[in-house]
């Protein structure tokens, strides 16, 4: 076989069907939060970034970036080891630690990252409990997926958010069989929220345990950040919770939380935990920096929600049509792989608007969309640059606007 | 099923199997490599540490020390995002061109880490490739073989380190279906080194595509640290070179290297690399200056390879059994898990010692061993002071002695 020929063909395909992907060369700012400078192919250009998943610019937080520098002249630059052959970190601990609290839970693993979070996490349960079997809602994110494949468990997948149709399918399930369920906060492309109490009732009912990934809602929802579970009171009743420390809290890594017992056997028996070098450091103490602060603030996230709707408000007003939810991610719909990469090209060229378009396989093929996330540090100037430069595109692509 | 009771047998067993896994607390201290401070249960006390992949020191080098914060200072903490959506940086641009240029390729891809590097890439390549079957070295890394695993392409393996059994394998396969080989330089645990020309020979003779994990030696052999196949000239030979930044290097991330139109469709169809934040721009320009400062300096090289002479020398002088092979890991062998901790532990609570007792699943049952790893930062003193303690506790728990 000729690999290279192999190779080439499939990357063909992907650029006619227009999803291959050329990723923006960006250098952002710290003190200058939503601002990057772009690397492009005719020389550098200031750009306004309107789709960084660092939801509160937590990421240039004097907080976080003191604690990392911090720890980097304290202790280096990595961690110098897996977590068992000498790479545990005093930080590492502190962090475990505060993430139990922050989800009132006995103990927290920390991980690379939260795809392996999820990933190690479901495929070590799944795997390992003997019988078990995985009940995952639809629109779950490709880590769960992988995890959940990677178990072989028997796996069933109910309908999206439809927490009746959970109940059908536990009620077909033989009744001794040991069940995981799991599923999402936030969904991140559509930016719906669960129902999550209604969800637990029916784990509960059928003796599920429950795995929920908040990573989309961490530092974002509940009086201290803990997420969606915090939000509605619900974290006693959530078997693990799962996150990320890349997104609102600006740094990398994941985790998840639970009992003692259940975090413990995780860091005993995942793959992806036990034979990986653990995170630096420096990571460790800039999310913790940045999770204390999230408990306390609301600053950040009041600025956000104003941004939020301010948006949505001037997306109305012009027409142009975005998703409905609760969330801080507001998904303005174009329907189409080639649109949604041109109406992109244009905003960054003619308009120094980034905003990366989303198509298949992050959503499906015919939803292709401009996932916009505003922050508490964008301007209102910048809010209205941004819908002018929309209104522009839409009526230069002729696209149809929402009825107004 | 009540969940907790089988999450505490299962521990349970752990513990009565000796293979229960206390993690040391450890804060290491830049610019005083490899002492540390460790936090144990009576308190703080100094270690020198003898474990840390951490190879060479790099993790505090001022070099890479400095080219981190610079780059905190600059861009702030997290990359913001997936390399698609926001979170590309240009740092993590100019270490994919360091990263080619080391292994003089075409192209590299920077993952999360070494892990998510091997799991992704031949998870990916194996189950996209049509038909494609793997031939897998009988001693691989855990990474490795859950990739491999979960592409769910047909599996072959062969002895470890035997070109002769590979090759009889690859004879007897279809010679229409496309094949991978994969395999390691520097085994970690046995620190032995692949017959890599012999290896790629029969690659070459059955048209297969070889893989080749280099994490335990990029940085560390080679005349700019490019690995293995660089100090024997194979590199344009092997079609994919996999390394980590976790280890010699000092920080943290995995990547490949390879082929432009390999690399791109890893990019391109690689669930582990398109769904996950991407490295923290400070971790690409720590592991950059890393990478670049190792490309012309030598001393770090020369000093390990002294100190790790100097301790086999003094180890054979007092009979304590060590694995031979050439490489810079010195694997001192006990053969059971139970003495094996107790050693380790000894050595930690009266000698200041720590080496993390290496047992199964990360070796098989029956070798469990120290795994020692000088550096260039190690003194003579505190080698002499290693190999006393050694020598005391060999007596005190009846161990025998490699004749003398
Ligand atoms: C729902 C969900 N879970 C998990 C992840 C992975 O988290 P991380 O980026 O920390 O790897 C993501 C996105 O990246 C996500 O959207
Ligand atoms: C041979 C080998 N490959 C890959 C890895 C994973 O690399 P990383 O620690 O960067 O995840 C390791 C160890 O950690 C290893 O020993």
């Amino acid at each position: 076989m000729d690999f290279e020929n192999f190779f080439t063909a499939e990357l063909d395909k992907l650029r006619e069907a227009g999803n291959y992907r050329v990723f923006a060369d960006l250098e952002r700012h710290k003190g200058q939060f939503p601002k990057a400078t772009r690397y492009g192919e005719d020389g550098e250009s200031e750009v306004t970034v309107w789709c960084s998943n660092d939801y509160l610019g937590m990421g240039q937080h004097r907080k976080t970036i003191d604690a990392m520098k911090e720890a980097i002249d304290k202790c280096g630059a990595g961690a110098g080891g897996t977590r068992n052959i000498s790479g545990t970190n005093h930080y590492h601990i502190l962090l475990e630690e505060e993430l139990a609290d922050l989800h009132n839970k006995e103990a927290a693993l920390m991980l690379t990252s939260g795809y392996v979070a999820n990933w190690a996490a479901l495929g070590t349960l799944a795997s390992r409990i003997p019988a078990c079997e995985i009940f995952s809602d639809s629109d779950n994110h490709a880590s769960m997926i992988e995890g959940i494949r990677h178990s072989r468990a028997p796996k069933h997948l109910w309908r999206h958010n439809d927490p009746e149709h959970l109940d059908q399918m536990l009620s077909q399930a033989d009744p001794d069989v040991p069940k995981l369920v799991a599923f999402e906060s936030v969904y991140s492309m559509d930016g719906d929220i669960c129902p999550m109490a209604e969800i637990l009732d029916v784990c509960e009912k059928h003796g599920a345990m429950s795995y929920l990934d908040e990573v989309h809602a961490v530092g974002l929802y509940g009086p201290r950040g803990g997420g969606i579970a915090e939000r509605e009171g619900l974290m006693d009743r959530v078997t693990v919770i799962q996150g990320t420390l890349g997104k609102a809290y600006g740094v990398m890594g994941g985790y998840i939380a639970a009992s003692a017992n259940l975090v413990d056997f995780v860091r005993s028996f995942a793959s992806g935990f036990i034979f990986s070098t653990a995170l630096p450091p420096a990571l460790a103490a800039g999310a913790r920096a940045s999770i204390r602060h999230l408990k306390t603030s609301d600053i950040e996230r009041l600025r956000q929600r104003r941004n939020v709707a301010l948006l949505r408000e001037r997306l109305d007003a012009i027409g142009v049509p975005h998703m409905m939810n609760e969330s801080h991610i507001v998904p303005v719909m174009v329907g189409d792989a080639k649109k949604c990469k041109f109406i992109s090209d244009l905003l960054l060229e003619n308009h120094g608007v980034y905003v990366q378009p989303i198509n298949y396989p992050t959503v499906p093929k015919g939803t292709e969309r401009l996932r916009i996330t505003p922050s508490p540090m964008h301007t209102q100037a910048d809010i209205e640059h941004l819908v002018g430069a929309l209104s522009e595109l839409w009526s230069q692509c002729a696209l149809s606007r929402a009825v107004a």
